[in-house]
């Protein structure tokens, strides 16, 4: 099959189970932007090849998974209402984000004010990825009742964990935290 | 001329022929994100100085006939209805980019599943670039019988393009591809 | 406190003065959206880190305040109308801006078209945040009579700075201007 199909050259396009929809459609939108952060997600992590720092697998490990869960929650995004969803995510997908936010946050310093988003690549397009996954959250709650729960709890968590993600790879990889400028 | 005219400090903007509307008109926001498009292709083709692989210099070439492309898409979402557009987007436009996706596709592992995006730096940017492509099409979309077919295909072709570039160049440049996480 | 909260798990936030929100109102998009041009800044920056021209220091000190005051710009939409704004954009932060433009484009070959986004990484991703700086600005846009002034012109003049800022790195770093292909 080809990647190509030209069936969408109209503006429509299909979901899980054929529904034929617009491509501006609330859902098409969401899942789009799940998609966008999962790949700002692989640039993010692209940095992270050719550095070593402990814990470095630990993080890859985790940021697979949640590579994985994204698409899980496109097929929730991506299903009709009514219909079952094939894909689907877990209570656990949290509960394994909110560990290892814990976990990391013990190791940095306590913050009391914004930091600059930046530092090393790596943790620099973390923050990016954490803004695009606070779209996608934003896009998904556009869809109201339609959504399952769980995916507004899994970006809403996702980005917390890019958050402390970022400054934990920034601590490890040298790069000092800024704060706002003062003149 | 100055970079800077003030003139649209006040949230309206001209278009092509001048006419004056609002920055958050469909059209300005459709060719806004063929632009962020443009420049996400732009930061991907940064990752390619200083690597080498058979092939490189013709999908630099084709990279450059493509963000030249994305100029003329503008033109048309930037040109009134009614009014004649001085940059045209052509047929073959979208044929050179099929040509080149059936070539490298025939070179790559055929897929069942989705891949994680990510890889080489070079190919983990395509990934976004095919993402913000989407969102492109997605607003282009939005302005239904008043935008020229082709900007929807071409648009639409571009996306399978990214993902099949990306493809091509994390194989070049030794990125193994990642399927979805078991356990 | 812990950096997750879950009150925010069904789809509604907090502004400044704790209003209560959706996560789709306009507000809480312009100001996520100002959080993405910011990150994307920061993303830009890092990779001026192991290179070296001179005005490198001058440009990261501006850019230090760049992002500063985009947490201003966030402050004022985050703030319900009619409520007194914490942090406040000042009319210097804009003449600051339009003073590096002026100093730096009077370095720059004059431009008579459009040039290819793109160059060295840290100019690419410049272009980048100059496409999401625009984008932020069409947020802004949306909530009309409600947002400060200064806010849509910082905004509008941080688009033509980042857009010579591009420029500028690209040419101390080494990277040619691509114009538009010719066929
Ligand atoms: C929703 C959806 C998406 C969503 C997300 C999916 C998610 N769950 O989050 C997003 C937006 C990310 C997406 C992206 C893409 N998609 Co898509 N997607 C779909 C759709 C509508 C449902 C897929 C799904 O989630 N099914 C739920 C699972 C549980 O059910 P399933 O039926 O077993 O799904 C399997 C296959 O659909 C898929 N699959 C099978 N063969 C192939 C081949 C390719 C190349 C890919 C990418 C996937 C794929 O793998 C799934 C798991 O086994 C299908 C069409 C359809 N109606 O089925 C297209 C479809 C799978 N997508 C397709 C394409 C081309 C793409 C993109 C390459 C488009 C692009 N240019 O960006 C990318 C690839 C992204 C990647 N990283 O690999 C094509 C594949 C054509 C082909 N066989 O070559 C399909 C069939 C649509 C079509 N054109 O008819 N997609
Ligand atoms: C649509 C548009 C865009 C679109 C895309 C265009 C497209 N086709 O996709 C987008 C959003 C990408 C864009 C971006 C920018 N634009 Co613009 N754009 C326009 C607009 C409305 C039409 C241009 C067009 O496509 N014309 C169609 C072609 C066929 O007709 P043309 O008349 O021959 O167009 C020529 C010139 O307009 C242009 N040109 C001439 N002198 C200069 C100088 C500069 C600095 C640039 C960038 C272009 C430029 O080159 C074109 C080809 O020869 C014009 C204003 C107008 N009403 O004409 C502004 C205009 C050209 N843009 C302008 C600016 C400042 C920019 C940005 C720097 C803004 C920013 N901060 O991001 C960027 C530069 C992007 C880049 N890569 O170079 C200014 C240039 C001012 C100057 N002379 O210095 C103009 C004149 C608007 C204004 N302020 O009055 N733009
Ligand atoms: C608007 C806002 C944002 C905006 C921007 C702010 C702006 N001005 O542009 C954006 C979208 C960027 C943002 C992002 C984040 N925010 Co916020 N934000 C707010 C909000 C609503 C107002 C803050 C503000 O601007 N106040 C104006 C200033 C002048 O008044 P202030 O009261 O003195 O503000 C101070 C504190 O609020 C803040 N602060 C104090 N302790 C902490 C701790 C942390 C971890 C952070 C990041 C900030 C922070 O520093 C400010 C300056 O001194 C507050 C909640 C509230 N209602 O106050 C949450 C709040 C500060 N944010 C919070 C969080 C978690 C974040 C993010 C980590 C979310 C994420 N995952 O991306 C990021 C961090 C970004 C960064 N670079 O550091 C939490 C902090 C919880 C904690 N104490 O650990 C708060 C309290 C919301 C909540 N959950 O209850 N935020
Ligand atoms: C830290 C602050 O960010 C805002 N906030 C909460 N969720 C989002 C989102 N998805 N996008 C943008 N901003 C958000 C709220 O105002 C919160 O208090
Ligand atoms: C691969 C799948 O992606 C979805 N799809 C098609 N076009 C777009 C777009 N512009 N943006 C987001 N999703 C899209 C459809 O559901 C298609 O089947
Ligand atoms: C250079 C051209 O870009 C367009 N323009 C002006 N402001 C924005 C914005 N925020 N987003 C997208 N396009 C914009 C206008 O058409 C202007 O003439
Ligand atoms: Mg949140
Ligand atoms: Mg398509
Ligand atoms: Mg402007």
């Amino acid at each position: 099959m080809k990647i190509y199909t030209k069936t969408g050259d109209k503006g429509t396009t299909s979901l899980i189970y054929g529904t034929r929809v617009s491509k501006n459609d609330k859902r098409v939108e969401a899942y789009g932007t799940c998609d966008e952060t999962n790949s700002m997600i692989g640039l993010a992590l692209s940095y992270l090849n050719g550095e070593y720092f402990s814990g470095k697998e630990e993080m890859q490990e985790i940021f697979h998974k949640i590579q994985t869960a994204l698409f899980h929650v496109g097929a929730e995004l991506a299903t009709p209402s009514g219909k079952n969803v094939k894909w689907t995510l877990e209570e656990k997908d949290i509960e394994e984000l909110e560990a290892k936010i814990d976990a990391w946050d013990a190791a940095l310093p306590q913050l009391t004010n914004f930091i600059l988003p930046g530092g090393h690549q790596a943790g620099a397009a973390m923050h990016v990825a954490r803004t695009v996954a606070r779209r996608a959250e934003r896009q998904a709650v556009e869809l109201g009742e339609e959504v399952n729960p769980l995916v507004l709890s899994y970006l809403n968590r996702l980005s917390d964990f890019l958050f402390v993600a970022a400054r934990y790879v920034n601590m490890h990889l040298g790069s000092k935290e800024q704060t706002l400028h003062q003149n």
